[in-house]
């Protein structure tokens, strides 16, 4: 069997929000709304680049993550598999230390309800998050 | 902007069952199941080509499609941008009539109840069937 290359997601709750970021995406030419995340560095557990991809990207400590499952993202076209974490535990709200490549990731909260209706028309069509939100929505932790 | 490589997928529904595929794919080196689909030729419309590739990796005909929005299945990646389609009304069930690279299609229908099941537990992983699903269960398509 192939090595997958591993990613890491997180959806995160804070009250009545959903936290997302939002950056420009060369390969689509446009703007997307997506979950805080990125790969996984050599002997780091998932747990721990789920921290490390939230605070780099958001600024953002969260207490407890609960594991909601992988997902492929493309498995037509690449052999990467997305594990997705979730929280509703913000702890702390720091600074982003973004990468260079990473110069514009802005940071958006959404009501939950209005994520959802975001999903429905469009607005938000990224298939990490939408996986993301199903998963939430199957668990009852987001309403 | 970047002219986006569109696909489509079908999500179909025949009573209590929802209708999907099972392949081995090379990049991620297991077996997924995915819904039927593929990408849209030049000169078709959406939903022609839905029904198209529908038709071919499945046997089915379907009445009316609802379309339910498009996503980027992995926007850091490739401009692919997949369009998804939802059918409750299944009018015939013919043969596959597949390409070389797709010898391998298996049909499988799975109660609805069970494939949220197996999307909870991780037995079904693929992006645009959650996104689909997601989809089916925010407009009530699905119970």
């Amino acid at each position: 069997m192939k090595r997958e290359e591993q990613s890491v997601t997180a959806l995160v709750r804070d009250g009545a929000d959903l936290i997302f970021i939002r950056q420009y995406r060369e390969p689509v030419g446009a703007t997307v709304i997506q979950l805080p995340g990125g790969g996984v560095e050599e002997g780091e557990t998932l747990e721990a680049a789920c921290r490390r991809e939230l605070s780099e990207e958001t600024g953002l400590t969260c207490g407890r993550l609960i594991y909601l499952g992988s997902l492929y993202a493309a498995s037509w076209l690449c052999n990467e598999i997305t594990h997705v974490f979730y929280s509703d535990e913000v702890i702390r709200q720091g600074v982003q230390t973004l990468m260079a490549h990473e110069e514009e990731i802005e940071i958006i909260r959404v009501p939950v309800t209005e994520s959802l209706d975001a999903i429905r028309d469009g607005r938000i069509r990224d298939s990490e998050l939408c996986c993301a939100v199903l998963q939430a929505l199957l668990r009852g932790l987001i309403p």
